[in-house]
């Protein structure tokens, strides 16, 4: 390691670990930072100087006596002046939002819109016109974009969305076709959704996320960190196999969960009301049809989370997107099948709750997840803020 | 943190940084140890020297020119001073093992005994006579033991073994019961195994291994470590549902794997031969009632293995136990349904192979557990050393 290479990598790492003590035990005085840190007050002085010069932290106007008895002024994560864009392309909306490194939500936009059989550059050119108006907003409060992460309804490995068979869409690369001044990170719905969850939701730190559309996905939370696998594809809880010769599935398989409890099947199980919201009024008046409807997603849903358990040993699992508003109607049926199938082997079943964001729990993860990365990890964002100033 | 704790810390770190490369690199001279990892050389000369006096390192006794134009004696890591013993108690069989630090198996004992409805203290006391003969042996070489691994048959948290249905056992903490001069570290065989695998087996590092035996269990090895879940229980691929209405499961469901792939329903399903054993000879003598049994416990296990894959995004499935010697007859019915329900959404299936460690692969990834963890982590066993020494 030559010594240049060395003081770089120093100079990293010292300023995660500074940014770090602030971002979570802030606001603290420059002298407070250095106690905790160990590193010396003129090194903080110098690391939180850089970091208030690129917008990252904020002197908080307020003093207090420092530990070494002198006054100092505290520092916060500032909230305004570097912000990320969250954006999702839904079978059946559009969303953006625009959120600061404090982990405000400045502007969220959605659009209803019917994307089955729509071609990608059609759905691009919409999110565009959603995107162009957050960046205005961006712009006229003075943020720096940090970056912006991308939620679609279909499996993602290395930007590349593999296919998003409701949408009809197949080895798309939709962040290359938005025209934004930051880099787009590409990734499935469940997971940024899960990651909204664990930022924005109940704060729990390991559980299932159940993300229920039209298809059926999942992340999976382990100590506040995505699990992934090996290409980027875990979590496709909707093809885990809920009765071997049940009805054919588009993965080529027959009795997967997404047959019993995707969008389409249950809607149609239920009479066939036209949305989830006619569903949701349906079970609410008492039709029995629709009831019955919910009552055998949940088993199934139930199967498929008792094998989900046994692989994975979760304790909580979270559900979301569809399964949301029917929870009620739901969850009792799929808690029945867990406490049957669990109980005797564990002792104790997971918690079954519903998520708290709603919809918007992909667009958070996915604005939250650019924050995150330039919290833990500041130095390519000074840098580039160097270059810029430079330039 | 007090001056002090500072300066432990740092040397715990350094240790770990100066064993890691001769670990990973070795023969390496004191001074290419100090190129490598940028620390001084005196201060890697008092580290090896410690390393080497407690027996971990060892001068190989070539010299080769130093980086700097000095001759310098190079140290490897040693085979003959430390050791850790693994241990198994298996349905069928006890078992021994004795590893150096240098992962060389110095003495394997094999005790074949049916435990079904064995009393704790009566298997314990069995596998104690066998432990006993190690730890002479360890005697004799002169090594120094470092620790124990204690492999069951079933779920294992904090060192209490939860339940081993097919001993009749519940909440037992056989480590405890065990006389050794080391702490024993509990865990279940397919965790253990599993483990093995990665060390002593194929060389993969991103597998699921399937551990057939009366149970089924499973170790999922991601990057290299176990993936543990929130209770140390995951990995219970015995219990994923292959059909919900199936036959009768101990675990109170219905249709789990183990209730069509587990040695019992094995063995019952090809008309009864007493053993394992006596099914292969079946099978290899073309006995179709025998054939038809493997294939559909096959079937059964691509169908939970097709669940698995699409939650956990695998590569690479290892089938070790009794699901070795029924490879040829097992394997193609299995990748046939996995070809059928991943193939379309996935473009690929993971490959499945045979364990090649068979049934030593539980007691390997015990002991070398013990062996990994004194090489990754030095600082306790030096300390201990240093105490045993002054003592």
């Amino acid at each position: 390691m030559t010594q240049a290479v060395r003081h770089d990598s120093m100079r990293a790492r010292n300023l995660e670990v500074v940014l770090g003590e602030v971002s979570r035990g802030g606001p603290l005085t420059r002298a407070a930072v250095a106690e905790r840190t160990g590193l010396t007050k003129s090194t903080v002085s110098k690391l939180v100087g850089d970091l208030v010069d690129a917008g990252i932290l904020a002197e908080s106007g307020l003093t207090r006596a420092g530990e070494r008895g002198r006054p100092g002024v505290e520092v916060v994560l500032s909230g305004n002046r570097v912000a990320s864009l969250g954006l999702e392309i839904n079978v059946g909306y559009l969303a953006v939002c625009l959120l600061d490194l404090a982990g405000e939500v400045r502007l969220t936009l959605r659009l209803a819109r019917d994307n089955r059989g729509s071609a990608p550059d059609e759905v691009l050119a919409e999110l565009q016109v959603l995107a162009a108006e957050a960046l205005d907003e961006a712009d006229r409060l003075g943020f720096t974009l940090a970056g912006a992460g991308l939620a679609v309804s279909g499996p993602v490995g290395d930007g590349l969305l593999l296919s998003a068979p409701h949408l009809g869409w197949q080895d798309v690369r939709p962040g290359e076709m938005l025209d934004l001044p930051v880099p787009v990170e590409l990734d499935n719905e469940a997971n940024f959704a899960a990651l909204g969850e664990v930022w924005f939701g109940a704060g729990e730190l390991d559980f299932l996320y159940v993300s229920g559309e039209v298809g059926i996905g999942a992340g999976l939370v382990l100590d506040g960190a995505l699990f992934r696998g090996a290409h980027g594809l875990a979590g496709e809880l909707g093809h885990v196999v809920v009765s071997p010769d049940g009805p054919p599935c588009r993965c080529g398989g027959r009795g997967c969960l997404e047959a019993y409890a995707g969008q389409e099947a249950l809607l149609a199980a239920a009479g066939g009301p036209a949305t989830i919201a006619d569903l949701v009024a349906l079970v609410k008046g008492g039709d029995q049809r629709a009831e019955l409807a919910c009552a055998e997603a949940g088993r199934a849903l139930g199967l498929a989370l008792a094998s989900a358990v046994n692989l994975l040993d979760l304790d909580r699992i979270v559900l979301g997107g569809i399964f949301a508003p029917l929870f009620g109607w739901l969850s009792g049926p799929a808690e029945q099948i867990l406490r049957e199938r669990l109980g005797r082997l564990r002792g104790s079943v997971p918690t079954v709750t519903s998520s708290r964001l709603g919809a918007s729990a992909a667009t958070l993860g996915a604005a939250g997840r650019v924050v995150h990365r330039v919290i833990a990890e500041p130095g390519p964002f000074l840098a580039a803020h160097r270059e810029a100033r430079e330039a």
